[in-house]
């Protein structure tokens, strides 16, 4: 697929790469060493792809839809070049994530499952340097099931893999939309989507419980006292009947604690997404996520008697940077 | 408790009392024949208490809290007033629901279980009439268990119990909140709120699914094709894994139905509400709700394999009204 994709285009064995990451509300750029991953240097910005696409919808102007978005990422090309410690000429970019979405600089389809690590297919379409943007892009697709999709994670998946080099498990990346991902003989076989984080940001801003949860700021980043308790009734009792009884207590009660509220609510959605582990399973959980969620979801899955392992990168190191050194690799070697 | 809190109170025997559902956003008064509980005239309004209790806290004059939710009720007694067809001094108003909240025209207690239907111990609070309002009004309090609560559907379960005359069943009132009440011997001994429709709001508008899910306006207010689907894939499937498939399998096919989408998202949403219901089990099933709501909540109960009993009211009858019949005679008697 990649070899298809790239035959006859030129390829770079190259020193440094450019890692992009281009989410639907925030963008990271990154100057990466290619043999050891470190990330040299970096900047971030809240123009993330939803931002882009709506300035591109408004623009009446002459660019065509990639050199809008190509105009974008050339001044922050040039904003990293500037506070980086080397000097780099254009190094290839690597664009996974949203970037390859309806919204993004050109949608690409998913690549279907199997996925094997060591030799991803992705669909990967590569954009020629030009005298207006004068770096190689290398755009990324998702993966696909047949029920399901996902954009970023499997690159993600692809910077644990080079870092754990763990032949199978379940892959569980915390996140707003958390994928568990099953991998078997070094392949993604399958994996479900859980809108968890999502409903949870909705219901704890938009519905009635938004008067009774706040997130208590004294307490360190990590599950409160009720937490627990939690994914615990989740295991046991209705979620929407227990999602009213954070709401009754609060009126039952004269005073009410909206931060273990929080904590409570924050248990009920997880422990709820984690209902099918069985305690007794075998099969390692790798859990990946930002450090907070880790928390969170490996007190859960505490919890539940199940055992995870939670990957260490090095500090100068970034899980979505190692997975693009692993497609970059995996470019050249097929070229 | 009735007697206790009215000793010494003026009594109405009255042939017609005027009957309001104060909702968090919704007003509706009613002038009802005490001997057959027909509603005579009648007027709504989208002054809710919310509303209501937003412009007293702005207000700065000098009435009362009571005085100043009286004012505007008195606006309405005089409007209904004018358009009734017989000729009315100022009969009582009886005023369940939102009313004796916090957020009302005076906080009441809950009434605790167990509640008896045929002798309903409800916490009710005369206010005299005076030269400014001249009915007396009677405000109802909610009922609660050791977790839940409920204000105003109280009053529709004795409504229902005048009409049903029902000893025992699970009372199922749909709504935002939905309630499943048990009642044995003619005594409610526990129930629980369900947050299923405020749930289905909030995801269909405010969640990354608002772009996947609309309401098929063409179709009857009836459950469509997909519903069906929902309710079953609620009793295999994690919830929060099929609110993602819905976004999914947009994604994955080349156009979107929005209307199935909805009354898919319908169905998983209703289907997880119920999915505790036994297929074998012989308790009644009463159901009460709009009749749109009564539709979806029954196609639901039929793909579980439970039968319903679906009271009718007469056209010239309202469920709050009756039960608000029944809370009257109890005070007389009591008195």
């Amino acid at each position: 697929m990649v070899a298809a994709a790239l035959k006859n285009k030129t390829i770079h064995t190259t020193p440094f790469f450019l890692s992009c990451d281009w989410g639907t509300s925030s963008f990271r750029l990154r100057l990466v060493a290619s043999d050891t991953g470190s990330v040299i240097t970096a900047i971030k910005d809240k123009t993330g792809i939803k931002e882009i696409y709506k300035r591109w919808t408004a623009y009446g102007g002459e660019l065509s839809r990639i050199d809008f978005y190509q105009s974008f990422l050339m001044q922050k090309v040039e904003e990293l070049k500037s506070t980086s410690p080397v000097a780099v000429d254009y190094p290839p970019v690597i664009l996974s994530g949203m970037a390859s979405s309806s919204i993004g600089i050109k949608e690409l389809a998913y690549a279907p499952l199997p996925f094997e690590l060591d030799d991803p297919n992705l669909n990967i379409e590569m954009v020629a340097a030009t005298d207006r943007f004068p770096c190689d892009l290398y755009l990324v697709s998702g993966l696909c099931s047949s029920d399901d999709v996902m954009r970023g994670e499997e690159t993600e998946l692809l910077g644990l893999h080079s870092t754990l080099n763990i032949s199978e498990g379940l892959f569980l990346l915390a996140g707003t939309h958390s994928k568990h991902v099953v991998v078997e003989d070094r392949t993604v076989i399958s994996f479900k989507t859980y809108m968890t984080g999502e409903l949870f940001d909705i219901i704890s801003s938009q519905s009635i419980l938004s008067a009774s949860v706040a997130e208590d700021m004294d307490s360190a980043a990590a599950p409160g006292r009720d937490f627990k308790k939690g994914v615990e009734e989740a295991q046991q009792k209705n979620l929407l009947h227990s999602l009213f009884g954070i709401r009754a207590r609060d009126l039952l009660r004269d005073t009410s604690d909206k931060g273990s509220n929080y904590d409570f609510l924050s248990g009920l959605l997880i422990g709820t997404e984690l209902k099918e582990m069985k305690p007794a399973a075998r099969t390692p959980i790798i859990l990946w996520g930002s450090s907070r969620l880790q928390q969170y979801y490996a007190a859960a899955l505490d919890v539940l008697g199940r055992k995870v392992i939670r990957p260490e990168i090095k500090e100068e190191e970034e899980i979505t940077s190692l997975g693009q050194r692993s497609i970059l690799r995996q470019i050249n070697t097929n070229n």
